[in-house]
């Protein structure tokens, strides 16, 4: 513990993912006081047919390109 | 807020999708005192391998080809 | 199946939590082609300190008693 | 109810996971209190660029095929 | 890994929980193939209130008390 | 989006929790490329008596005061 899951659009490499979980692995260690040897980080990455918000699926919202260029 | 997440077989369509974001989204509005802009809904969408009630996979239970009729 | 999970602020009550399970799962009969005795609603309350948004826990943000109206 | 959500690498056979769903819904009828046909369980399967502990991805850590293999 | 999740209503004792992660541990060691000291498993508690099958609350369906006594 | 929800025991202060939620929104914002605003941080707390590591409930394991002093 902790288990820290972070839920994603497709399309971030492995090298963003990898830096990302680093960076809150650290971070966890120093504000959370837990050992670095127990943190999990999982990514549940999803389609733009899977998400939506106010009221409007993001790949009817934004097109399905969008996600792949990580700007979401 | 809030998050809505579905947890389903595969199988639908993007338009059931959406049909059905839209609807509880007006839904939780109306009901739950939420803002539009801030509810998000989710799909998380399973194989019929990944998924068991009274101790059978979907799979060996209903075979293969039932989900993607959208039947269960 | 499906499971819906619906993760918001604490403050709703009962009678607004019942009529939302029960428009989302006649919805979801309609709409996603399941069985009504198949259909599971779940609900995660949270604590304005367990929610944040934007940099900022809710309850730094919009104060404790903004979640107990129901407004959020 | 109850739901179990087993979160696991990639790499199990079909007859790996219905063993383990019989085993653990009969466990759960035995020491939960819990009817049978109440049961689900659910796999979340993921692949090792998106899984971490101790701030590193499993893909780097361990390298891809080890997962397939059902060792992890 | 793997984390296993169980979603559950309250009622159940120290002791049905701790022999039900006994016996899922093992289960898991001897048939996914992980090792013993990898493998987490978490309670997610759920009040009647928060429960929902087949379009009703089960304080609704069941009343607030069943749950105690762990027959759900 | 991105959701990232933190799975962790009961015991953290609100400084701490708000000191987290900054840094790894701030880090998503930098890493994931993500607006800031789009960010939503979700903790979920468990009692020790709900997290089992190695086929041992926390609270047999470690003891029930541990957690509160924010050490695991």
């Amino acid at each position: 513990m902790p288990i820290i899951t972070v839920k994603i659009a497709k399309g971030r490499t492995l090298e963003q993912k990898q830096e990302f979980v680093q960076a809150i692995t650290n971070e966890a260690v120093k504000t959370l006081n837990v050992k670095k040897e127990w943190i999990t980080v999982l990514f549940d990455e999803y389609e733009r047919d899977n998400w939506a918000t106010d009221g409007q699926l993001h790949s009817i919202k934004f097109g399905e390109g969008f996600g792949k260029q990580g700007t979401e």
